[in-house]
């Protein structure tokens, strides 16, 4: 049926007790994961098993959210977890061929310091490192920075782009072969071959060079999330790949276009960047089976969770003072998350769902994409976003931890490779091999001269 | 002979090839290992095995210096090796019970991130985690953060104190029974156990609270190095391991006490912190072959290696006009690190020695104490500042690696367990345990009222 030939890509996200926003109060949850360094292990080992091409990691550099009443009944908004870098890092000497993508923002963080974690993790790993570039909506995140309010979303993709621009140029501080280690000859490295990046900026001055060899993709991979204009304009420009949230194939469809239509006056081929939206799974033997899955998520949804949660998804506006069946509020425009604010109010319009109805629909996927079903029915909407380019892969978000992944991987999976749409082997080494992306060549780099011929 | 009861502690101090300038050119050395994860992992388990307290990973978050001919006839200077924070990450995942302490800067860093990295390395390692907070000596690292200028060092420390005092209090944001987990109430954390750091200084501004619970050791070990004036004050408020460098047992004897002795105004017990210099021990199974051993090190050293190194120990000062063979010139007081400067010039001056002399002397161990013997002569010596108060231990430098490091564990360790000055298996399963540190109590806890007695 399919005119598009290759096969999909697969993220695990993984999220300590699960995506659904009541996974911790499952029975079967460990409600204890985000501080256990064990269920990760166990996590990325059965997604490696499985040739998930990577592993996601998302992230706050604090807790989502000051309303503590809400906070202390979830397990969600960064309340408590692992740091991404320390747990990929050691995740890193547990596994061998899944990749490793972890979140860090562009607005809390220097330059420097990224590169040269990224760069450092892509050596551990031989190969596996990305990092998912994020300008965080969050204002309380800004709170533990020293800033008072936070930087304006215009500002905050500014900066990004520059900072982007100084991550890239910082990797390509050493030639692939620059470090020669000839011990009778006493040199370490060919000064010819380390370059002084010595970038000026508005936001950044960074002389370098990294002090970090160039690592094995040459580049750790680049993720980005942004939906908005300036967070498609940025992804056209930088991302090789894309992590989104569509509800429905035409928006997604839409979406992938968009972006892809954008890579040419960047001088990239769509190839170069992978699109994966996040889509979020409850697979049954039955489709009985699969709804009294999700039904029983759902029902373990605290109210108070559940509209704090939409106020979150609709830009932080306080819904907790309007009726639960009446419809959502005209809101203001605010400096969130633009991509997730507008999804959201438009689900909500679209379909005409009163507070409570929207809050059983998006809290459990948070906004993302949901599928309930059985392994045909599933395979059947990854299938269509796929073959009708409306995505290269998909950003699995297990609703419960460990038991989604382990449904996915004994039912979902087999039913892909039926229909040839996913791998039974890695193809490469790195990362970057299994995407299907190629390691980039240094800015510095120069072709050999063509030598004259007959 | 002793009346100082109890034993001592080691830390292992990797560095890529070895601590000696030259060891990258030795026959025996892995010239990539700096790379190379896989020589850290068998590092790390040796010492492990030989039940060192720690492994211990210096840093600069650049190189340093910009000489690039220099640069290129060393591994040292930070020109590429791993970032420590992955490397100590990933090293967690494969060792169950050596102590990882790693280096971070408080001028180049913000203090949320720190102490949030360090707290989830203190999870992922199950109570193994260990600071050593350095404020940065080097200009070169300050371009790579926006400074044109180093900060001052006066500066630098005030700096350094209030990220300290965030950090800590940071890892007091939740106490350490605060996370109910009662999935039947909805209840994931107890609000009361909750603690907002709203801190407010001259140099930050962090509101929290830290987003990883209270880890294992309740708040990762911290250890500085600093020796100035400036450095000691902050080590006696803060510090639980000072790793520093004195070249004699006066003046090892001398830093002793007057950093215990200002504790008791900071309200702190001596005990409660461990000093440990470091040394770099060769070792031989006689006098004769660790001399070897040694000479053949030392035959390596480039001189223009030698003498660029001497300029970078006195405080940044071109010596390459004046002659190899004459004494060091009168320098002026720099902003580099005063420790490190004070104490090279201090043992040329005593000594009388020259430019060639002091480089020969210094380049090796650069800076710190050389022990060239015997297992026994090593142990006496030792064991001497052990018993004299001079050191609670030490942070052991390995000339070259492995082998250096493989040489103590097989000579030294016998004797020094013969002595009984050395453990034969871990005390405990954390880090402050095996340092006999106690676990901090959170600056919130209320101790349970007495109940009434008859």
């Amino acid at each position: 049926m399919s005119e598009r030939n290759g096969q999909l890509h697969l993220g695990a996200f993984l999220y300590p007790t699960g995506h659904h926003i009541a996974a911790w109060r499952h029975p079967d949850s460990h409600a204890g994961a985000g501080s256990d360094f064990r269920h990760y292990v166990r996590l990325a080992r059965a997604a490696e098993a499985a040739k998930f091409d990577l592993i996601f990691l998302a992230d706050g550099a604090g807790t989502r959210g000051d309303n503590v009443d809400f906070l202390s009944r979830t397990a969600h908004s960064y309340v408590a977890q692992f740091e991404p870098l320390t747990l990929l890092s050691a995740l890193a000497a547990v596994t061998e061929r899944i990749g490793l993508v972890g979140t860090a923002s562009t607005t809390f963080n220097e330059p420097y310091h990224i590169a040269r974690k990224f760069a450092s993790l892509d050596h551990i790993s031989g190969g596996r490192a990305g990092w998912n570039l994020v300008t965080s909506s969050s204002a309380h995140e800004a709170k533990n920075f020293g800033f008072d309010e936070h930087l304006a979303h215009a500002r905050r993709y500014e900066r990004a782009v520059e900072f982007a621009e100084v991550a890239d140029g910082l990797w390509d501080s050493w030639d692939d072969d620059a470090f020669l280690r000839d011990k009778d000859a006493g040199r370490y490295f060919d000064p010819e071959k380390r370059h002084v990046l010595d970038h000026r900026g508005e936001f950044f001055n960074v002389r370098g060079p990294l002090n970090v060899e160039r690592s094995p993709q040459g580049k750790p991979v680049v993720v980005q999330a942004g939906s908005s204009d300036a967070g498609k304009a940025l992804a056209a420009r930088t991302a090789e790949v894309i992590f989104t949230a569509q509800q429905t194939l035409a928006d997604a469809v839409e979406f992938y276009a968009d972006v892809k239509g954008r890579m040419a006056q960047y001088g990239r081929e769509p190839d170069d960047l992978k699109i994966m939206p996040g889509v979020m799974p409850i697979v049954g033997k039955t489709e009985n089976e699969a709804r009294e899955k999700f039904d029983m998520l759902q029902s373990l949804i605290d109210p108070a969770v559940g509209l704090a949660l939409v106020s979150t998804l609709t830009g932080g506006f306080d819904l907790s003072g309007y009726p639960l069946n009446g419809p959502i509020p005209e809101l203001p425009e605010t400096n969130a998350s633009k991509s997730r604010q507008s999804l959201t109010i438009e689900l909500a319009r679209r379909e005409n769902l009163t507070i409570r109805e929207l809050y059983l629909r998006v809290a459990g996927a948070r906004g993302h994409w949901q599928l309930v079903g059985t392994a045909e029915q599933i395979v059947d909407a990854l299938e269509d976003r796929f073959v009708n380019y409306g995505a290269d892969g998909y950003n699995v978000m297990p609703a419960l931890l460990p038991g989604s992944l382990d449904d996915f991987i004994a039912l979902v999976l087999p039913e892909l490779r039926r229909r040839g749409l996913f791998r039974s082997e890695y193809e490469g080494r790195t990362l970057r091999e299994n995407l299907g992306l190629r390691r980039p060549v240094s800015r510095y780099y120069r072709y050999p001269q063509e030598t004259a011929s007959a």
